[in-house]
């Protein structure tokens, strides 16, 4: 590694990109370089996972095409037709080696259904924990980052209870939900509903060709064209258990952050140490925004 | 007066009937109903000011007919060719003597450049304040009953700074700002900004076919088919005076109260007394919104 990566100690952290969808791909391409800074750059080795998407390779000829630009001279195909493909000892070995893992769009319902529990997931997890490499997904391949993924949903325009579902995702953050093309779609209200029915979830809204990066144990920091909005529910007051399917909850005191791309949070603790996040940034992390940070940044252990 | 208003002495109090526009005027006729309830019903006068409209023969016509199918027998027309009639003592003696006034849509800017600081607005002052009219307006006429009236805004996806320009508003409630059409349009970002800048005021967004009822001095109602959203900045932490116009500003810890229809919040000294608000209705107002309920109550003295 060389650069501005050059002081890093890639095993003690890892990280996470989070994308909104719809990134740039022609012209800065700001979040997927930065992605590919975070893997380790142009000697990194990414592995590219098209399993959400029903025409893979259309996906995989697009970050294919888009990491070699960037530089990139090891880009890997991870091809998986069905699912006892993702429980190949080998494929998992080859993934387990990686700098970075990216995750294209498409159903993350699909992508659960393919990787779930398999081998590939835990060499995944064992990628990011014990060798600090980056996992990256867009869309899809970014709400299944969570450990309770949003999995359907209408996007209506009030929140109405009953019209979300969540399923199991792959964890790598915990008691959070995220939910993508956010501000496009206009998606507060469905990540209301979540937050309604799930206080014990923070609600987390990506914005198209805007990430969230966590750099774990340290901070967070927020890249790209738009905004990411947290919604904490934790205090609300809320009738939603007493109010039939279909109806609409009502909330009292939920806690809405907005925080546009160049925003940046560090843990208090980790404030005056170097790190990966600019350090022109603002630094100073707000109460009403530090159990998010340390959330978001958790070092989650193998499960 | 007779049916449920009867033990209401309406000196006491006085009503807003805020609209977030496109209220129904073919089938319940539900929130134009309680506007006629409010005024005293079939034996109320109601006056209409359509200056907001540049059509207002339409809008004269479109009231008429509904306050009339609704019973209503007295319905004048304040007719306003240009501002000097609205500080004609005639006109306005007449207004002072109605029991309810009706503000149509249109544009609020034009509305307060015709009637503010009239003989005609110190009328309908007098008229809630000293007689306990009820004041309704929607779409631009709900506007219009701020202090600090939303006068233009982009409604972006996101929030965005100097996007949004304030102006002199009827004042019938102060330290709010009232947006309308308000999920319809997506209008959440636009309430942002304003509360970014101006966290004075506390944001008040009222859906379509949607009316916040104020009884002043004793509580509030939501009534028709969506919701009130309120966004409360009072502890919020933001950069927005450190960044250029057009940025998008970061927003800590907006607190946000989702009211759909059928919420009723009493002022806490009022809980145990009888009232017009419907008794089997939430009468608990939460601390979170004690503040809010007092101010959109606030009997604001004649100025």
């Amino acid at each position: 590694m060389s650069g501005p990566t050059e002081h890093f100690d890639r095993s003690q952290h890892g990280h996470l990109v989070i994308v909104g969808g719809h990134e740039d791909r022609e012209n800065s391409k700001q979040i997927l370089s930065r992605f590919v800074q975070l893997c380790g750059g142009a000697q990194a080795t990414i592995a590219v996972i098209t399993a959400a998407s029903r025409v893979p390779d259309v996906m995989w000829e697009r970050y294919d095409t888009v990491f070699r630009d960037i530089g990139v001279r090891e880009v890997v195909r991870v091809d998986l037709p069905d699912r006892a493909t993702a429980n190949d000892a080998d494929l998992a070995a080859r993934v387990r080696a990686c700098d970075g893992i990216w995750m294209t769009g498409g159903d993350q319902k699909r992508l659960l259904a393919m990787i779930g529990g398999t081998l590939l997931d835990e060499a995944m997890h064992r990628a990011l924990k014990e060798s600090g490499a980056c996992i990256g997904g867009t869309s899809a391949g970014a709400s299944a980052m969570c450990g309770h993924m949003l999995a359907d949903g209408k996007a209506d325009l009030l929140p109405e209870k009953g019209s979300v579902s969540l399923g199991a995702g792959l964890g790598f953050v915990q008691r959070v939900v995220i939910d993508q093309h956010f501000s496009e779609r206009h998606r507060l209200a469905r990540l209301l509903t979540v937050v309604a029915q799930n206080p014990y979830l923070l609600g987390i809204g990506i914005d198209e060709d805007t990430a969230l990066v966590v750099e774990r144990g340290v901070g967070i920091e927020v890249i790209g064209a738009g905004s990411v909005t947290v919604v904490d529910g934790r205090t609300m007051i809320s009738n939603v258990a007493d109010i039939p399917a279909g109806g609409t909850p009502q909330l009292i005191d939920v806690r809405l952050h907005l925080l546009p791309t160049g925003s940046s949070f560090a843990l208090p603790e980790e404030i005056h140490h170097p790190h990966q996040l600019p350090p022109d940034a603002t630094r100073d992390t707000p109460a009403a925004l530090t159990d998010f940070v340390r959330n978001v940044t958790k070092r989650n252990p193998l499960s």
